[in-house]
């Protein structure tokens, strides 16, 4: 297969990404001022792309910040970035992240009224999971961290302030965990440290609801929706850290790695519990109606392909 | 008097700030992955120098990063950086923010290892505020968006993810205020946006203990100092929001703020109340003290100045 080249748009100039480069000065970067999304391509055709959109234009509302580009110059930026990469002519999907900074200006907490945002687009490969983490499961630890809550840094802010979430998977790493759950102030579970986590409790299928601070992921939408048209029901609740400990399955959702099932989960006592290797029965069935869902999505936005 | 140029040092790489650049792959601007110090000199004299670089280690241990540079490195760049500035030459101070980052890596919340870290020094004139903020007081607002718990990430950690503050600062700013002050969740005062706090309540010098998340200020250190050796009792405490109703005096600390006095502030209700201008008769004598109490250690540091 032949390979592209890793390629970043800022604000309309298209380099490969290892040439990229943002000032100093960007509020981006002094203070993780900025907000993102990511996507993937299948087939060429960018999954939930009006989803995400709209998922972003709610991280500006939430911060407070004038994205300064419409959609379509958006889009129109992104669709260049991809032709550059070479990815479209080679008929490869691509990963796309796209970010919006508050723009340069003095160093000041308060943003000065004239400074311009600043659009970033970075074009790559398709992460490719470890097949075990999908072959047999992946391993989660509750950890220590709690998860930032609503009133200081709403999770639905999709921006430049990651480190809480870094904090959590370091934590995890270090017990020997792939990946952390992130608990609230009140002991719920939140989130994993970037995707969302679903469990079987009592044989129901569920999720945290969003009194537990965490994102609103549009895999998890997208896995309600393709479940509720196959008649499985599955539901926002509040999940304690206890009620895990009657968990039958676990599986984490995002828009790169879908549906991957959880192995083990070890509690902050250390306490461990296993799940099926691959991924229980209901896990099996969300991951077999995710991929029609998807299919069904694709063959919808064929004709309304981007790229 | 003659101007010099806002200059800045990423790894080694000295020019002009607007010209700096750092590639979009770091973790400082994916992530706001990063740590970093702010110190201003006096005669050339860099105050607090050694406080602030014990800080930054433990910025960088509650990360759970690896520096990558000793003190004396980092001495050394920041020499650099501030003879290629022209202020060494033309005797003017200035103000340096050194920041270490975790470095370039791929796209992953989990640092990989061998990811070397990157240092960025900025140095540039000191900033001056709008003079009524002393000869009247600035104005603050308590905000709805609470100061982030320590168990999520601990204020404590002087790092890139600063959109916290940022959201409090302009809430306070759409209510008119100058800077906000941050409640945690139990309702108790912490910090401004990026100063601590001090009141004088029944008569008593306090400001907000570690109990309510806030950055262990050096200014605010070395105000306890210069007020204990003064005779004035200050000392740290829980503050609640209520509390604050009968406070006869209020100021804020930083290393470039120095003693701020604070003329109104404005309850979440909206109810304001309103303070000596320029600064109450404890507020004035902290000014006086702390004044002394860096002239003492410029006396104490001419020896060992470095620039």
């Amino acid at each position: 297969m032949s390979e592209f080249t890793s390629t970043t748009n800022v604000d309309g100039k298209i380099t490969p990404t290892t040439e990229a480069r943002i000032p100093v000065m960007d509020r981006g970067f002094l203070y993780g001022d900025s907000i993102y999304e990511v996507f993937r391509t299948y087939e060429g055709i960018p999954l939930f792309y009006d989803e995400h959109w709209r998922r972003f234009e709610n991280s500006a509302a939430l911060i407070h910040l004038s994205i300064g580009h419409t959609k379509d110059e958006l889009t129109e930026q992104i669709r260049a970035t991809i032709r550059a990469s070479g990815a479209a002519q080679l008929k490869r999907d691509v990963y796309v992240r796209y970010v919006v900074t508050r723009g340069e200006g003095p160093i000041d907490l308060l943003p000065h009224s004239g400074t311009r945002t600043r659009l970033v687009i970075i074009v790559k490969e398709v992460p490719t999971w470890n097949p075990i983490f999908y072959s047999r499961g992946v391993d989660v630890a509750i950890v220590g961290t709690r998860r930032n809550p609503k009133h200081a840094l709403d999770p639905n802010i999709k921006g430049g302030n990651y480190l809480n979430n870094v904090l959590g998977v370091l934590e995890a790493s270090a017990r020997g965990a792939d990946d952390c759950l992130m608990l609230d102030a009140e002991d719920r579970i939140t989130e994993a440290s970037n995707s969302n986590v679903f469990f079987v409790i009592d044989g129901k299928l569920v999720t945290p609801s969003q009194s537990a601070a965490n994102l609103r992921g549009l895999t998890k939408a997208a896995i309600h929706e393709a479940c509720k048209a196959q008649g499985l029901n599955s539901s926002e609740v509040e999940i304690s850290a206890a009620a895990v400990a009657g968990a039958s399955e676990c599986f984490l959702s995002s828009s790169t790695r879908e549906i991957m099932p959880v192995h083990k989960l070890t509690a902050e006592d250390g306490a461990a519990r296993e799940f099926p290797e691959g991924g229980g029965p209901i896990t099996r069935r969300v991951q077999a109606y995710y991929r029609e869902y998807v299919r069904a999505y694709l063959r919808d936005h064929d004709a309304l392909s981007m790229f």
